[in-house]
């Protein structure tokens, strides 16, 4: 069985990601939390399970895999449909995974996930705004080529639990998006995975930024 | 035929990455390069055929591929070679190109790829030496687990091709790596892909920064 740890659930939006896919496609897996600690001493706890000090990382028997997309690769192997079936819908998905992956530094200083959080910024700076506005776009691209209701059709896959920590934002800092988004944001809100960890988030002791 | 949109041989690491993984593999392809202009005029040109606006995006018929792991994955579904053969290595493969496409920012920002640069930084930062020391490690350790001389294994895979921009930046920048890393880079420089971008490369009109 998989191992997977993770950190903090009203912050770690990386650890969210494999842990809401393994949970909505039923995958097994037992779960390891550990709390940030402040500053270095977060890396030095976390490196005594994983080689980069960062979260989360997947432990299977001998093998260890230190990252978000890796280990989504990693479970595919084994459980295709952590992917979707066709072929132009599992290229849009890996595209649009690897773009969260990598991007949108904006969003992610502005609005740091925090499941506990519900009230609007203040101000939206116009690079914060342009990552809404990417996202709106990509979302209601994936939603109309590949009907729905997951961003990559069907069934929930990979791509939506790239985007998960980006449901919480939406929702917790108001942001605006258009209408196929809030859809989708919705559905995401409503998983049965989502509200238990929204949950247990709340419950956490909270961290004084 | 795959269509490759990359930008500027000199400066465009992200581009390398594919392109050297499809030479060296010698998976065929036609290469389009579209040079970056000042500010976000780039971003208005590349958006012509990639989704992002940035640089490398994949053509194949009428699918777009529109980040680098994302195009790696894709084409390794029909050239499976892009991957090491064995479980274990590909899992580390993965990993650690994952943690290249989401990390490292401190030499991503203090050493930008120049492929005609040859001249030793005057000062190393502590966020620098981190990188360049993680590097050195992660290296060894895939060079001494899958028994070189290729990060993964016998073969030059997409793991390799992740790190060929370091490559070109640790020479460029005279960066001190470990053995492992100064053997790994020099095996990586005599590539003939390798050879072939960084000719190219100087060639191109410079940029002044």
């Amino acid at each position: 069985m998989y191992t997977l740890w993770i950190a903090n659930k009203n912050y770690s939006s990386w650890s969210l990601r494999p842990w809401v896919l393994l949970k909505t496609l039923q995958i097994p897996f037992e779960e390891n939390i550990c709390f940030f600690e402040s500053g270095r001493s977060s890396h030095d706890k976390f490196s005594r399970f994983s080689p980069t000090g960062l979260v989360p990382c997947l432990v299977d028997g001998k093998q260890t895999v230190w990252d978000s997309l890796a280990i989504c690769e990693y479970v595919a192997e084994d459980h295709p449909q952590v992917w979707p079936t066709g072929r132009a819908a599992r290229a849009w998905a890996r595209s649009a995974s690897a773009e969260m992956h990598s991007g949108f530094t904006a969003l992610r200083q502005q609005c740091p996930m925090d499941v506990s959080r519900n009230a609007p910024l203040t101000e939206i700076s116009r690079e914060l705004q342009a990552d809404i506005d990417r996202i709106s776009q990509l979302w209601q691209e994936g939603l109309e080529k590949f009907s729905g209701p997951w961003l990559a059709g069907h069934e929930f896959t990979a791509v939506d639990a790239f985007y998960a920590p980006v449901a919480f934002r939406i929702h917790s800092y108001q942001l605006p998006v258009n209408a196929a988004a809030q859809q989708w944001v919705a559905r995401m809100l409503s998983l049965p995975a989502m509200q238990e960890w929204r949950q247990a988030g709340i419950q956490e002791p909270h961290i004084d930024h």
